[in-house]
């Protein structure tokens, strides 16, 4: 790929608010990481306290000081289609945000990883070595992922006590993730012309207790590692039909469950095979079936590691700690072993929005605690 | 269009089941039926007691002998595209069966064509006057319909006391036929992020009391003139669903009712209305909308010459009286004012089939009938 090429200045000397406006203006959207990633390859590798790898798009760097505990920080370079949305603006927007930074990119998630890159560049000497790693791909299909490339090609650089996933939290720790699956309910009737629908079984009809089953089903609220899990049960989608004039013999509804992290895949399965067990018991040739799943991750504050970030995170900022609903890579590295959060500017409610903007106060706020935990000794100076 | 020429014999030589064996072998899918409009146009312009009119490609031929009463026979000249079933073959199926033609239109309804040909050209002084009517498109969308355009471009031509539509019914009398409505029953709901759904609301949950309510219904059984018809009420399609990761704010069920030919369409809309009411109470921002409606039509078998005419076909061919259930073109008489009815040879269930095939009897039966009925004096001989 050919691509313009793109500077940053000397990491050591710039404001991460002002990097955070750098990144954002280095067009990046997914698929179209190379000028980013070379411009922070070229930046890391002027830093000689730090090992830099390259993997396609993605850039790592680590620290290697022969700490007792190793934590990785990481985050996506790229972002979601730009729309109007820059170049990155400085606006002061309504007295609660104050000073904001405005467009593509600003939340999701150029300020983690502009904080990331400023603490690889002036944190030289931290209590934990550090594993800095910058993907690609994140905000595409699961399979182009730069995360799980780099777990397939180097998962020694993976290799870590606790993650840090610089995903927009508005400045609190989200801990763990959610798993996800979906399934689809599928009735089995009988073709007919609807002029004799009594030839006929209707398998729309069908359907009826399983939406009845899961409109009354009540999601259960799971406490893992101290957090507590709202889950999710519910049709996303339903179809059936052949024509305006046949009784349809097959129709579907596509069930979504946000499971808490403390359910395997397959007790998520029998959870919801539970559900809809009585509604199914009546139906004649009903399937359920699997066809999606990604187990969550426990938040695994309880690590000595993670509690130390916790404490450091909380103290710096007033920091809430909260688990998080939705599903992020923080799972990738679960299912290597490693227990994550994320910590990182912005409001994810305004991630991917025309309108997404960051305070600049946030960013500056990530950066302190993330400071204070990696290098107390310099932060109480 | 340009197109093959096609000659038919002498109508008055030919016998019914040859002549339907001639007919199926011009190529006549709908929108390709010149050639055999043509080919009927010549046939009858050379017998002198009928009066003939084109009409694009419909062909209408009839007497005016003053006679107190006039009918209306009728049948389409288009078949449904052929699957590898032409030539027509003569075959000797079952038992039952006996010796059949096979091959597509035998059934619908070149057997009901040649019988109403055949006694246009052989019953040159019928008991009531008789308007024959070949037309083309009944097999596709109902705006291309020829007898619908008859009706608009020489109404007069379609003026009557009674009509017979040579539709297939394997030699049975069928009268009048059901209405049929579609509705759209949408659900409204708030959309959220499935990791999130108690921030929004699941409009396919909503369609939970509406299934039930479908599914639940017992249709009703309504007697017109003193025919039996029976109703059907239920979904023909259902659709709803962003995303794999989204709460759905809307949901869709389509609705067929098929209504006997004693309720208006708005009485067949009040009818649903009632039907769904408990279940739409309870949802906000549901809403019920007709999007097609077309309705029955009596069978009128209370008038004096449908009733000579039934009594005529009970006699001759131990024919059944039945109510006509699927929608045909007997509506389009009775929104004219004319009662009608269906009575041809074949069995409707073989219609658009691959091996649809016609039994030769009951094409000899259905004739031999109406024979019995347009010439009294001449079937006692």
């Amino acid at each position: 790929m050919t691509h313009a090429t793109a500077m940053l200045p000397d990491l050591r000397t710039v404001d991460p608010v002002e990097l955070t406006r750098l990144l954002c203006d280095i067009p990046s959207v997914s698929g179209d990481e190379a000028a980013i990633a070379d411009a922070i390859e070229v930046a890391l590798r002027s830093l000689p306290h730090l090992e830099v790898l390259r993997d396609g798009d993605a850039v790592l760097a680590r620290t290697s000081l022969g700490r007792a505990s190793r934590v990785v920080v990481a985050g996506h370079i790229d972002t979601v289609p730009v729309q109007g949305n820059l170049p990155t603006q400085v606006r002061t927007a309504s007295a609660a945000e104050g000073e904001v930074l405005w467009g593509r990119g600003t939340v999701d998630m150029k300020g983690g990883v502009a904080v990331a890159l400023h603490l690889a560049a002036t944190v030289t000497e931290p209590a934990v070595d550090v594993t800095y790693a910058f993907y690609d791909h994140e905000e595409v299909e699961a399979e182009l992922n730069g995360l799980g490339r780099i777990a397939r090609h180097h998962p020694d650089w993976l290799a870590a006590d606790f993650a840090i996933l610089g995903e927009p939290t508005a400045g609190h720790v989200e801990g763990g993730c959610n798993g996800t699956m979906r399934l689809e309910v599928a009735t089995a009737g009988r073709t007919a012309h609807s002029a004799r629908a009594w030839r006929g079984h209707n398998a729309i009809h069908d359907l009826a207790p399983v939406l009845a089953a899961l409109a009354a089903h009540e999601s259960e609220t799971v406490t893992v590692d101290g957090l507590d899990y709202r889950e999710g049960l519910g049709a996303v989608g339903i179809g059936g039909g052949i024509a305006g004039n046949m009784i349809p013999d097959a129709a579907v509804v596509t069930v979504n469950y946000r499971f808490a992290p403390s359910r395997s895949a397959d007790d998520a399965e029998a959870y919801v095979r539970t559900v809809l067990a009585d509604a199914l018991a009546g139906l004649d040739g009903a399937t359920v079936t699997v066809t999606d799943v990604a187990p969550g991750a426990r938040p695994g504050l309880d690590h000595p590691v993670a509690a130390a970030f916790v404490a450091a995170a909380v103290a710096a900022t007033g920091a809430e700690v909260n688990p998080k609903y939705g599903w992020t890579d923080v799972a990738r590295f679960s299912a290597l072993g490693v227990p994550a959060v994320n910590f990182g500017p912005g409001d994810p409610n305004l991630a991917h929005a025309d309108d997404e903007r960051c305070p600049t106060a946030q960013i500056t706020a990530v950066a302190t605690a993330l400071r204070a935990w990696l290098a107390p000794e310099r932060a109480a100076d």
